[in-house]
């Protein structure tokens, strides 16, 4: 078999299906941030899709604390979390975790992704003949880890307490059961039924496990996500987070009880074989996270910048999803037109937002995803939603019904 | 259920077989590497357990690129690698990479670990009947990635040459084959027959797979492993590394043809959908990987640190497998004297490393693994090997015949 001939066709094929991703790469100013350098072209441009939701990557108390470990403590941690990797840092962190979400124990994982994934396939696999309910919409490190389990998994429709509920109830009554699912959606931003959800783990005997990534440093009054925020914190059995998006760093971590965060810890092989992260990384996540649990300043900003953006769009007509979330889905609808516009948005209006195409979304379901923070000015704003109406006339694209004036 | 329950008899089962993970926690002090304050007992140690292989962790280059970056970029890449994740820092360091394994391209992961499981997952999983003949050694994140991609695997014994010719050969020709094992073995520190596998890659039409791991930084010219030392990577499709153990930092990649690290870039999940390490991490790899292409004296002081304590060792009869790498396995052969040493190292002669036990080794083998480096001084190495004979005598272990004076 000739391996690269195989590698080329199969990459051929995929452009034609508008499905060849092509990263930008760009170059964050730190304290000018949404601001960047786009060296595809080498042209400044206003990030409008980042995950760093409040800009906390360029936040001061971040970026010192950062600095002061290096100083203190170097680079690397130089091992895996048993083999001399787990460092003063990665403690306090995982200490101001449990704090975060109100439990007992944390545990500190590479990513986001691998805490997924190896939480997940760890908890299914373990407990013996667990049954998976997986929510139709999970994020991929969530079907992974399960998949990885090889525990039997159930998928019940998106966010469909019927749906769940019948698959719970067609389960024998005795049978390990851990219901998994998210709260805010990442491509709709819609919001799941959290507290229904665990009202039907305590009537059926499931353990409940909700990742929190695009929630945490977000929503309640101390940024432990939307289970904070509707006081549901101690009904959850796992929370799961990302250090990557609000707090603005890099990792990921599950929340819990300690005998179950000791035995994931105890049995995963993505957590025990695996170099510890940087003491420096765990320092700025920790930093982010204690300022984002006392100040509310960022949420509220947050807050009305993704009301402005949105009151602007159904201003002009264009079309987004309307949800509970601070994700602006603005729907185009078609691949080709979603890249155009981005592409175009770069090109003439500095405007860098990535299109988002099948399979990340449904097909006809194209969008720009566009997520404003606390560091994007009104001007920013203008000049966005400005943009977006010409191009929006340029590719006839149908508008929704304008309120009357 | 009761899942608490089930945790904790979990648990509870294991400290019985001695492989309940006591994990230590170290705070390094950068400038003062091997140096660290312990924070269980608040005691200074000598860490020679840690895979900080040269101390780049605390080398000025490595930490002022880090600084640097975070002044100039800020914390976080800020979204996946598709989503305005890709930095400016992360292009530099996959063509640094590249570079230095010439290869045409390179591609970088959040760690080592989900680099080999996304890497060995996606080619075994997407090229069609493709087998895996899988080393018996190998890392447990090869493991997993084989595992998860579902194809056929076919274990063949630890560099037995002739096991893996007759395993290739018992398979059809025509079968898209593909070999994966490392070059420095990580527990015993035995190095593969490169080149002759790569032999018998040629002759049964197989690609190559080698985990660098604990070779790249520390072998070679250049730092480019063992392979390169040999002449030999132009012969491997697929070069796999870290950027967390000889290069001080965290993260892992592989490196190979341009088709194919773009055939990884367009469908390994765990490359799409997590979070891009942090511009300042890449900004300090790229910068230790940079040092270390032109300068050798980490390479020599390493290799004199670790023929000096292997001397030591035998001056004094201490058991210890006699292997061409960097990795000194002091071999104890008992769990509890391990723990027992590896515990009064630590609570009387302020040495840390971390005990060895099954099922890390195979029941029999527990072993205390040392790791010399140039940043141990004559005097480091004198307290070890005074504080291993007292404790060696003191726990009756056997000795080796010492050659006369």
């Amino acid at each position: 078999m000739d391996y690269e001939d195989f590698f080329r066709a199969e990459l051929n094929a995929l452009p034609d299906s508008g499905n060849y991703r092509e990263f930008a790469e760009l170059e964050r100013h730190r304290g000018a941030f949404p601001r960047a350098t786009c060296h595809n072209g080498d042209r400044d441009v206003t990030i409008w899709c980042s995950n760093d939701y409040l800009g906390m990557g360029q936040h001061p108390k971040v970026l010192s604390a950062m600095h002061e470990a290096l100083d203190r403590t170097g680079a690397g941690a130089g091992g895996t979390r048993n083999i001399s990797g787990t460092t003063h840092d990665h403690v306090l962190l995982e200490a101001e975790l449990a704090d975060l979400h109100n439990k007992e124990a944390a545990l500190l994982f590479t990513s986001g992704y691998v805490s997924n994934w190896a939480a997940l396939g760890t908890l299914a696999a373990r407990i013996p003949d667990c049954v998976v309910l997986s929510d139709a919409l999970n994020h991929a490190s969530m079907i992974e880890g399960i998949r990885h389990s090889r525990a039997k998994c159930v998928i019940w429709n998106h966010n469909d307490l019927v749906d769940l509920e019948s698959k719970l109830a067609a389960l024998p009554a005795d049978q390990p059961k851990l219901i998994a699912f998210e709260s805010v959606y990442s491509m709709d931003g819609d919001i799941a039924p959290i507290a229904a959800i665990c009202d039907l783990a305590d009537r059926y005997g499931a353990m409940t496990y909700l990742d929190e990534v695009h929630a945490v440093g977000l929503y309640g009054p101390r940024g432990g996500g939307i289970a904070e925020a509707r006081g549901l914190m101690d009904r959850l059995t796992v929370i799961e987070g990302t250090l990557g998006k609000a707090f603005g760093v890099v990792g990921g971590y599950i929340a819990a009880s300690a005998e179950l965060c000791d035995f994931v810890r105890s049995f995963a092989s993505g957590f025990i074989f695996t170099t510890a992260l940087p003491p420096s990384v765990a320092a700025g996540a920790a930093a982010s996270i204690r300022h984002l649990k006392h100040s509310n300043t960022e949420r509220q900003d947050h807050k009305a910048r993704v009301a402005d953006v949105r009151a602007r769009l159904d201003a002009i007509g264009l079309p987004h999803i309307d949800n509970p979330s601070h994700i602006i889905p603005v729907m185009v609808g078609d691949p080709v037109k979603c890249k155009f516009i981005s592409d175009t948005l770069l090109r003439e209006h500095g405007i860098y937002i990535q299109p988002i195409n099948y399979p990340t979304v449904p097909k006809g379901t194209e969008r720009l995803r566009i997520t404003p923070s606390p560091v994007h000015s009104a001007q920013d704003v203008e000049h966005l939603v400005a943009a977006l109406e010409h191009l929006w006339t340029q590719c006839e694209l149908a508008r929704m019904p304008i309120a009357a004036q």
